[in-house]
């Protein structure tokens, strides 16, 4: 039985969307076991299902706009989140799934779960959306602002077990997100990455690829700096919103552009779908002991399903373990 | 009389859309001057207008490829991007414009027109698609990779000199591309950026903007280094991209999909027009002594014709003699 703990607290419709999404997947998959921390009250209003759900009772969660998410976290063992993650650090649950804010859930997986021995920084890792054939990682996208190379590294090792345990890749490809594709390119971090990617036989390495390419590389796995990842995930975010308007907007113009409208109604929503986060389920935080998955925070019942499904896949895929041993044996060597 | 040097040799479709443009802009702009620099026999091909126009025989070009374009530039004098930028500076004309290869541009613009004195470091700026009521000006995108907070002060106050002088603006909004937008957010650059252009009157600061209001901002000016400017830019290009690959594609996946285009067609024409690069012109390179706009390397007759119309409003804004000024006067404080 795959055991998951989970945040019913957390994520912009909390607790209705979360308590539904668990409904959804415990019908789903019948190897998961859930532990629910949240308002009891709350969840018995939305669960449908009995089995293989327990509920702990714990209805505060983490705020927002918190200003000092450290210290918050410390103080406060009783937030949902914080139950959550220490259920997974004290080895009841393999994992857990949260909705609640990104940077408290990055704080809160280093400060409860910890990170892997050997292991030297955690990384935010989410999953692009579906284009030309698959879905691509990013990371790191915000957990570290400042890094070195050496930790970049142990993050395109961890994304590419990642992906062998869960999707069966036996050698995910992964490109190094830079100004220009000719070696030598970027700064001194893209310049050292290079060097040590290239010469990992643990990497298969595809050298440097340019951000136009992000959607359509033959890459599987894109690794950068959490500050130049964050603003090339909240560009795309940008730019697609953006041009979304101004499709509805052109559209909307004229009584042709509506006539059309009608007649494409379907393709346009198929259309936006495939830009659509709940398919994908949530970012990862790699690094940490545990897998934990950080829904969307505007997560519906199904995008939240669909971040369980991932937990589920990555607890399956003994991404944990192997990470571990390989990071063992690396310092063995 | 405005005088522009043309290089003519530079771009995908040069030297034939290049002349082209020529043709449009001095049909157009009657206070422009041009002095083109390419190959004689195929300038006089395709020329139709013979007022104000000079012509240098200059058929060498600079490769696309170059990987040493510093000794290049050096050596081989009679490229003509190099005569022209060399009109430049010898005052023989007040700006250049080139769809030549953009690092090419920005090392052929330090070597030979020279950064202004007190100018730290050039920056290259384009302009974003015209989005919510404006055309936003984003920099530096890949002058710099390594670069100073005071580096970027200067290259805010460079900016704001130029939307004062060619768009009547007074008091252009700056805004500080940042992971977050609280103060504080961000690498130690942005960090003392926020200061720097937080204490600074010539500045209309406007705090951190997250790149997910890139396109849709108040902001009139967006500053970073070099490095996450370029990364911003080519995800910007990226998304766009994929989106109309997918949008295209929904559209044809059936017959519903294939009426409803033919009423709209128009509609997704201007969709399509609201995101080519053609009609902003090209990107300008900051700090130099006379004005250089760098065209998009695939530029036609018509966005080539839109980049001269640049050259001239930043000539005709008087933007390099009210930067000299300025530092003149800063520097004596």
């Amino acid at each position: 039985m795959i055991k998951l703990a989970i945040d019913v607290m957390g994520g912009d419709y909390a607790p209705e969307e979360i308590v539904k999404g668990v409904n959804l997947a415990i019908n789903k998959y019948k190897d998961i076991e859930l532990t629910l921390f949240g308002d009891e009250k709350e969840i018995n209003k939305y669960l449908t299902v009995k089995e293989r759900v327990n509920i702990v009772n714990a209805p505060k969660k983490l705020d927002m706009g918190e200003k000092d998410p450290i210290s918050t976290i410390r103080k406060n063992k009783d937030l949902s989140m914080v139950q959550a993650f220490t259920h997974v650090h004290d080895k009841l649950s393999d994992g857990a799934v949260t909705a609640g804010p990104t940077q408290g859930a990055i704080v809160a997986a280093h400060l409860i779960v910890r990170r892997i021995p050997g292991m030297k920084r955690v990384a935010l890792c989410p999953i692009l959306p579906y284009f030309e054939g698959k879905n691509r990682l990013l990371l790191d996208v915000g957990a570290n602002t400042d890094i070195k190379a050496e930790h970049v590294l142990q993050h395109a090792q961890f994304a590419s077990v990642y992906l062998r345990g869960t999707k069966n890749i036996e050698r995910p490809i992964v490109g190094l997100l830079n100004i220009g594709t000719e070696p030598g390119k970027g700064r001194e971090l893209e310049q050292e990455l290079f060097n040590l990617l290239s010469n990992d036989s643990s990497i298969n390495f595809a050298g440097n690829i340019e951000p136009k390419e992000l959607l359509t590389t033959e890459c599987d796995i894109l690794v950068t700096d959490g500050f130049s990842g964050n603003l090339v995930m909240k560009t795309m975010e940008g730019t697609a919103k953006a041009l979304g308007g101004a499709l509805k907007e052109e559209i909307g113009r004229n009584i042709l552009g509506k006539i059309g409208y009608i007649f494409m109604k379907n393709n346009l929503k198929k259309f936006k779908k495939r830009l659509n986060a709940d398919e994908v389920g949530g970012a990862l935080i790699f690094g940490v002991d545990g897998i934990i998955v950080k829904a969307h925070g505007s997560s519906s019942a199904y995008a939240f399903m669909r971040a369980i499904r991932q937990a589920r896949l990555a607890v399956l895929g003994n991404v944990v373990s192997i990470m571990k041993e390989s990071l063992v044996s690396k310092n063995e060597d």
